[in-house]
């Protein structure tokens, strides 16, 4: 058997989603297919609308066969990092191939791309340092860097989030020679950041606008989802009354916020510069999440970035937790959260090959990467009543979900 | 002028209160009253029904002049500690008398029983060392030692939390020699722990239990109240629609609990002995504060003590914060929270022999006790709505209150 790894966030999945599976499933030739999937926070420093069990049952229902957690660690983090995560545990499970959307559907832009990147990163480096030095965010100031080297051309736009990921993804691959094919999709219509419906594959960002708006499922947000995917919100929402968003979070982050110390939040991950009296001063300002961020927002701190590190306060992660990343060779294992009859063929394929544990669920014996999970999770889960918080988590100490 | 101290909670402010109140003003001969009163967390640790200011409102118009606030670190503490920083904080003022409530109204029963302590002192510390490493609790332990020395006599029985208060508050002054006389008066009726109102003057407890069973003001509760009490009651219950109580911060105890690594949980105030496991251990099995503190509680560990304890949790007071507590030989500072214009008078006479400063507000320059007062007071203030929460902490950087 051979296996295609897709790396994904499914916030929820959605028809796009289908298509990308379906597509990368033909162009691989793979008879597996395997998500590295972000857990309870996502890479823009947000909460997953609903929890990663029920996101995990909506893609195995939909033709996933192995549904596997990207660490926190990798997953609330700038794109060299989360490709970093990803791109690892895939290769941990031996994936002949990945398979990412982008504009331009080829892969050779990617590939030459890096290239031109490699030989150029000199020049790369030290335009953005002094884009850096002037102010400007990383995003805006690598953006400037990557024109610079002669990167962003017509066909390869490196200043979308999405090709971004997708060069990152490449990167990983090549400068670690990891002997997976990159492969990549032309994305069929909706732009990754479009804040309507307009047609059945529709953002996730639009999809997610118009649960919240709605509070309940409608047939225009049904069109836009496989059924499973509609029936997993259903029940989620009708469970524990909520699709999550930073907004339930604020009073927690607030009280948190406001008990600790300048210099303990000086400790917690990404909070720089002075950040910390930023953070405080405009606390008590702030009726919503919403407006706190809008606060605290300059030209060097953009919006993505102060979500992180709101996510790493409500989580209380803290820089001395995260120190370990950037110096790991290998990830330390693999999370499975659920697997298909297929999938569980393929892993008793591979297993034997396999150099990292395999890890089912949250246990006493916990790494630091496992402690730093168990917290997220509880954070994640903390909006919800002490009844359903408990049977929520119980999951994390489960066997993975077998459909 | 000479001023009568009273060491009070006013949880809330009841007739019982108002008798002592009469009883002290004319028993002490004094022209001023003055109180000092626990803020947002009460020495049984628990959140005070409603918040500091609308109780020091219900004081000031129910006849005291004075409502000096006893800091966080001497007020979630035991007898002696709590003792001492109340009685420093009115000897500071210039007190020339502090009165309290006792079962026998005979102040010799005080000071012959702390005359018989001193001569018997190190007897008890060893009867109540002895009786710990048994494993008992300190309140049972210490209990058993003053019967030991003889302490504990019909007329003075050491038993009761209130006479345990006046030993304390006696030991304080005459340990100190501070040149303030001290004077009892014999409670009326109520027990201080009645569960149910069974008179106009009924214990703070019951009619705790019942504003809370009832959620609104009663003719019953009323009857134990004086007006200015019911109408605080009711403009803070109007404003915030909460009355304070520890099942309403339970969701950000949790989250704070299952948020903190054990190691971090061992750093807080009261966290001994493997006490931070067990906390962890039993947050997911418990669905309210009460049960929670059910499935922790031991022989050791009261339910008061453990009470306290969670209030240093959610307030994030560490060990390290209250070290300095222990070596204070004075309160670095005196808070005013309000007065009258008698109280006005009275303070323009001492001020200038004070030798600590009067702070009346919280402010940028802070030392670390005031830091731990706003910490407490953004943590008491978590449960209620951004726009109530914000109005009303916005008092901590006012001027005291002047009726």
């Amino acid at each position: 058997m051979q296996a295609c790894g897709l790396i994904v966030e499914y916030n929820p999945f959605h028809n796009g989603h289908v298509y990308h599976l379906e597509e990368a499933r033909k162009k691989s030739n793979a008879d597996c297919m395997i998500t590295v999937m972000s857990g309870s926070f996502l890479q823009r420093g947000e909460p997953a609308i609903i929890d990663k069990f029920h996101r995990t049952k909506a893609a195995l229902k939909s033709g996933i066969d192995i549904v596997v957690e990207l660490p926190y660690v990798f997953a609330v983090q700038s794109s060299d990092l989360f490709a970093k995560g990803s791109v690892q545990t895939l290769h941990e499970l031996g994936v002949s191939s990945i398979c990412f959307g982008s504009e331009s559907g080829d892969i050779t832009d990617f590939t030459s791309s890096h290239t031109t990147f490699k030989a150029r990163e000199t020049q790369y480096r030290e335009t953005l340092q002094s884009n850096l030095d002037l102010g400007l965010s990383f995003p805006e100031a690598s953006r400037i860097a990557y024109r610079e080297i002669g990167l962003t051309t017509d066909r390869m736009d490196l200043s979308k989030p999405n090709n971004i990921l997708g060069f990152s993804y490449v990167k990983a691959i090549v400068e670690n020679n990891l002997p997976i094919e990159p492969l990549t999709i032309k994305r069929s219509k909706s732009n990754y950041h479009d804040e309507t419906i307009t047609s059945s594959i529709a953002s996730a960002t639009s999809i997610r606008k118009e649960l919240f708006a709605f509070g309940i499922m409608t047939p225009e947000i049904a069109s836009t989802i496989p059924e499973n995917t509609e029936h997993q919100l259903k029940i989620y929402k009708e469970k524990t009354k909520v699709w999550h968003s930073w907004e339930a979070y604020f009073p927690f982050l607030h009280y948190r916020v406001m008990t600790m110390t300048t210099d303990e939040l000086q400790q917690i991950q990404g909070v720089d510069e002075g950040l910390e009296n930023r953070i405080k001063k405009t606390a008590n300002q702030a009726a919503s999440f919403q407006e706190w961020v809008e606060k605290i927002k300059t030209k060097r701190y953009t919006w993505t970035r102060l979500q992180r590190i709101f996510v790493h306060i409500l989580t209380n992660t803290k820089k001395a937790d995260m120190n370990f990343v950037q110096s790991l060779s290998r990830i330390p294992y693999v999370r499975i959260l659920g697997l298909t009859e297929n999938g569980k063929a393929y892993l008793n394929q591979v297993k034997k090959d396999m150099e990292v544990p395999i890890v089912t669920q949250l246990s006493r014996s916990m790494n630091e990467m496992l402690s730093i999970e168990e917290k997220a999770s509880h954070a994640y889960y903390s909006i919800l009543p002490p009844a359903i918080r408990k049977q929520l988590h119980r999951q994390e100490l489960a066997p993975p979900i077998f459909v």
